[in-house]
């Protein structure tokens, strides 16, 4: 496997993350172990900054944090002078654990509660984006108590919503997020915010979807959200300024796969949006996007330690890894996509047909069913790319396993950034 | 709901575990709540213990414990006078912590590594259930710097494998777990065994299966096993003398279900192995099942609080909940099915359609899609059963969620025995 400039073979024949080799990272941090590419994560949030710059006059990014949150990535975002989005209590203290511009952060959620909203509130954070009624209500209970004016996005449904290869116009609606765009039941809570002295309702939030591979379904919903919002100024008193058109934008997780560049993406969005605001007669608003997996997903791979190889004749190899569902339960919950290399034979030709499996005690565990890699052997060290996001973030202990370490390579240097979990470290909880 | 003596409406109308209503729980410990019964537990237990005297002169119950993992549950089955099946490091030390019985513990695993082994010997455990050749000689290599004489179980695919309402005589073979059972494998295998020094093989261990509700395959696999186990004996110059059938049992996860019970599970195999045992002139060796849903499944439920109720016109409403798929993964990985009540109003009829929404940024947060409970309001106490498995053991940390307590309610008192995790909890691993 040689995706980039920072995946690639090294001098010594075996994969490197940027100048530091995976047998390396392997032996002095054991395994499993997450390995971010610094240099990789980097690149990838300039190529959006400055699409960003290049396509819109007043924009943000926010990294939807969800994808992968912890103290490292969140300092990395601040010093990127990006914005940031937080779905819980959780995400927002590890935000302010790092000094992160309060003003820059988002706060998400279907399911804000009173606890969620009161720690937002005395965080003084930048943006709630409001989810439905009840949270307006409480919101508004919560503000009037302490006398803040919050800045708000309204979360509508565009009614598109997209997957993978296809998108379906309507299907968005029957979502557990967002508000309806239909006039019947959109206007009377913009009636309702406009009587809120605590809520400053600033703009307007949608999503369509997770890891897309196509364009059109953005242009579509850009439309939707445009008009809205262009109507929303004319007919209300609300003074909305940005439009937050969310994240999804598709990486590739495999070598023959094609999805367009992020940068394709929002270039593309941005001249629609041009075009789309002369037609509505407004001035571009300031456009805000939520990528999450395309800023740290190719940043980041997993090195495992093959264990047992077990040829079940006529069948399938199954080749036992150190990590299982645990670590990893994309392939299990999505039949997610990896490219896998044995680490240190990477020019080798993969024609060994495997399933990767996991070490929990269930027929599921496994990260993959059917691949091909390079012939492997027992303590081969395994590598599953790209992983930097939903790997971490979604891990259990299932099994009573410990989670992986994470290190960040950052050309010839390593520093750990999430240590790895000890045995005592899952007994505490127990009384 | 009213599932049995355990789990049932008292006096004041509202649901109760055992003597304590469901709101009480969730007003003294908060939501998300999981909530286990110690009656209803100790009662699974004792119908099983009870059965397998009956059917069994030699035998034992082993509790798979990767279906619910902790100290309180482990004290439980230690004073039950069960056996424990352990998967990990971190399984082990959490009954070594509670001073469970080592001769007790099976050591599993497709993939136990050479500390896995190191850890399981350290700690004289009874039994190493082994899965492949490679383990066979790791832990050769390992008895042999320490002198002991390991007991282990020879874990062998029946070419059985069974789902739900059907099971398949071939397809158990692909499977990443075990030996395979045919002469030209096996052999080979056990005649490397018979000449390891550190290893004593007493016995057989398969596994078809899990949420088996037909006992059909169960005395298909049980004669596949028997004859094996008898040539064994026979051909070779072990003496074995267990047979471990492993779990599987399937438990009532909606009301409209009927699965055997696991004593009709117990019964009917063992007037089968006694069978089979005439049929091929051995006596009937000592028998251990390993079940994990089966005891703890149907003694849990979750406790959650009912937020915002989103109704999609024409569509369905969404119950937005404060837990998620980070503390119940079930319905997003396996579609599984719960029973689901307001908690005080158990006795009203169940005829609001509505989708059960977590409250993770994930349209796929889902508990169910598609189900009847009475009708919700904001602030309800949604209760959702049976979720003794499966459930916590499972649980993550997605958008950095803490996770939920365990209290163990055992008639009119009650004990947390997980203790929630906090925000710093969350944020300790970070560097």
């Amino acid at each position: 496997m040689i995706i980039n400039d920072n995946f690639k073979i090294g001098d010594d024949g075996q994969l490197n993350v940027e100048s530091i080799g995976c047998i390396d990272l392997a032996d002095r941090y054991g395994t499993p172990l997450y390995v971010m590419s610094k240099s990789q994560l980097l690149n990838n949030i300039a190529v959006m900054k400055n699409q960003m710059e290049k396509s819109f006059s007043s924009s943000c990014i926010a990294y939807a944090s969800k994808a992968l949150s912890c103290k490292e990535i969140y300092r990395i975002i601040k010093d990127s002078d990006m914005s940031l989005d937080v779905a819980s209590q959780g995400e927002l203290a590890t935000a302010l654990s790092v000094d992160f511009p309060v003003e820059r952060i988002y706060f998400h959620g279907n399911n804000k509660n009173e606890k969620d909203l009161k720690y937002a509130l005395e965080a003084s954070i930048g943006y709630i984006v409001i989810d439905n009624l009840s949270e307006i209500r409480l919101l508004e209970r919560l503000t009037s108590v302490t006398g803040i004016r919050q800045k708000v996005l309204l979360r509508v449904k565009p009614g598109v919503e997209a997957h993978t290869h296809e998108y379906i116009r309507t299907g968005g609606v029957d979502s557990k997020f967002g508000l309806s765009k239909e006039k019947d039941e959109l206007y009377p809570v913009l009636l309702e915010i406009s009587n809120c002295k605590g809520i400053e309702l600033v703009g307007l939030h949608c999503h369509i979807g997770s890891q897309i591979v196509d364009i059109e379904p953005y242009l579509v919903t850009a439309d939707i959200m445009l008009e809205l919002f262009a109507r929303i100024n004319r007919e209300f008193s609300f003074e909305l300024q940005e439009l937050n058109l969310g994240g999804g934008f598709g990486i590739e997780y495999l070598e023959s796969q094609t999805v367009p560049k992020t940068s394709d993406f929002i270039k593309c969005i941005g001249e629609t949006i041009d075009e789309l605001c002369k037609k509505y007669g407004i001035e571009v608003p300031k456009i805000v996007f939520e990528p999450g997996r395309s800023v740290v997903g190719s940043a980041g791979l997993t090195l495992y330690s093959v264990g047992n190889i077990k040829k079940v004749k006529d069948i399938r190899s199954y080749v036992a890894i150190d990590g299982s569902i645990a670590d990893n339960i994309r392939f299990a919950l999505y039949q997610s996509d990896y490219i896998f290399d044995i680490v240190d034979r990477v020019s080798e030709t993969k024609d060994t047909s495997v399933a990767i499996a996991g070490r929990c005690c269930e027929t599921g565990d496994l990260i993959a069913k059917d691949i091909l890699i390079q012939e492997p052997k027992e303590n081969d060290i395994l590598s599953v790319y790209p992983t930097g996001a939903y790997n971490y973030s979604m891990a259990s202990n299932y099994n009573r396993l410990p989670k992986p370490a994470m290190v960040l390579v950052d050309k010839d240097s390593v520093i750990e950034i999430i240590r790895r979990e000890t045995i005592e470290d899952l007994l505490r909880f127990d009384l």
